[in-house]
């Protein structure tokens, strides 16, 4: 079996948390590196895109969170064989993806600047992205995003909205997604207590 | 077979070209939809994320490009089966979004902003992404960016080698790729001389 190393920050969110969870649900062993903020300026020059998650397969490189997760699904049983369903899956996993872009950019701004720009996330993007998902997990029969059962997609719009329930994104109401798509937390709240995802959380002793 | 439609904005570029090329290039039928600017405010609403392209499929729709670029793909055997060399696809097509987002977000500026962000790009991410995709592309044998052959991935790296190159980005250099990423430039040359690219482009009556 190939030797596997994740290597993402050392938090339990954002762009390497889906490609751990499918890869602990899927029973998958691999190299789980989590590299501290202090050693980021150090390694960055030598990622294909400067960012992190990067996926390591016996020593050869790959990069971008989504070619990761979409990597890892397939071996973790956790991506749609049917190609129309795939796409679907793809599909999520992109729009979740442009919105984090979005979130992103507000992480590091001086204070007043963070209360503007996350003002205007809360009063635009944020609502419109969960409010689309929302319809198109509707429009897939309302329990998962693809193929009729769990697969990377649903697990990438988890920790998004993981991250807004969370209170550490200071300027978002942690509210939101029961406010504007309360079908996306009923979707959450079912993903946290899938067994895998449960059980990934209480080994790394965090709350879900 | 399925219908298929691809619905995009009129004009040879931007995120809906990979789709339409590799369709053309694979000898798929579709139609080819192509929204006029001034009706796009009408249809927007109805779409998933707000955004072209969109494939519809016997009635279905699928959202966000590079999940339609890779459901194409498939179809168009441009897409490699092996899911490594499928990852390192998507690996590529994913950088050139990230690079395509910030490029499109200076579109619609007024003329100052426009300048001085365009001046900030031309200064640090094209070059970035440029010299990057180009050390990707020689990790790899220097020919395509996956599988040996002509993929999505070469299709969308192609289709932003020519924005760049077109002279319609004010306060971009149309010499920048032969001058940060010459081997990008030649796989540019050699994409456009493909006979499935040289043959849409040829049908369309545009320079490649």
């Amino acid at each position: 079996m190939a030797k596997l190393k994740l290597t993402y920050f050392d938090f339990h969110g954002g762009r390497g948390e889906p490609a751990r969870l499918a890869l602990s649900i899927g029973g998958i062993p691999f190299e789980d590196v989590r590299v501290k903020g202090t050693d980021w300026e150090r390694l960055k020059p030598d990622t294909p895109y400067g960012a992190l998650p990067l996926l390591e397969k016996d020593g050869e490189i790959l990069a971008q969170s989504n070619a990761i997760n979409r990597y890892v699904g397939r071996l973790a049983n956790l991506y749609p064989s049917d190609p129309w369903q795939a796409a679907l899956c793809d599909e999520t996993m992109e729009a979740v993806e442009d919105l984090g872009t979005k979130i992103a950019a507000t992480m590091f701004l001086g204070d007043e600047q963070k209360k503007e720009q996350r003002k205007a996330l809360v009063e635009g993007p944020i609502p419109f992205y969960l409010g689309r998902l929302q319809q198109r997990l509707e429009a897939h029969g309302g329990r998962y995003f693809a193929g009729d059962s769990l697969s990377v997609a649903d697990l990438k719009v988890f920790v998004l909205i993981r991250h807004l329930k969370s209170g550490m994104l200071d300027h978002v109401p942690t509210d939101l997604p029961e406010r504007i798509a309360p079908k996306l937390a009923e979707h959450y709240e079912r993903i946290k207590n899938e067994p895998g995802v449960r059980a990934y959380y209480a080994k790394h002793n965090v709350g879900g």
